[in-house]
């Protein structure tokens, strides 16, 4: 058995694009993501499931329906399953991600932001 | 709707103990959760479960049956249901886990370490 840690700005290191949410870690069926985004992305929603946003660096906006949420570095928020939110950023930020095996990052959305999934770093 | 996130180290200055786990927030069924530690916890395990532990701050040794995992801060280690394991931590190390809603911090072992469930700050 050669176990080792998830070294998580190692991980981001190795992410280039932006929107696009590689796995790093699964728990069960939920899979841990990392992802880097800037500016604006798609209003979209999750039907089937809640969505957990951990910021690790810089700052990110959830725009929801009447409200919005402003994440700073070690701040996190839970976008609750079946509600509309766009995330947005000013500047470069580094998000872990988690959710179920299998979402699309856009939800019911299709888009040109539309990520494959299970892609592992 | 008045939405906020969730400061991870304003709501670890609201933990004293060592080694009882507090909820801050819920991803469907599965608990966010705090937790401050030093010192050797017990050897246990969760028969129906993995455990995600991500160091927030300090370092905990992770002990496995044949090894172990050390996690520093910005670190992370899923173990694997059915697992033997037992934190560590020489100084005071705080960590944030995730496991589904009703899983006991000593697993399948009743000890003074045993802390109440579903305590939320």
């Amino acid at each position: 058995m050669n176990e080792s840690s998830i070294n998580l700005a190692r991980k981001l290191d190795l992410i280039g694009a932006m929107w696009c949410p590689k796995v790093v870690a699964e728990l069960n069926d939920y899979q841990i993501k990392l992802v880097k985004i800037e500016g604006e992305f798609v209003w979209h929603q999750h039907d089937d499931t809640d969505e957990l946003f951990v910021c690790l660096k810089g700052r990110v906006r959830i725009e929801l329906p009447d409200t919005h949420v402003d994440l700073g570095e070690g701040e996190l928020y839970v976008v609750p399953k079946g509600v509309s939110h766009r995330p947005v950023a000013e500047g470069e930020c580094h998000l872990m991600l988690i959710e179920p095996r299998g979402v699309v990052n856009t939800g019911d959305v299709d888009s040109t932001l539309t990520a494959p999934g299970d892609e592992w770093i």
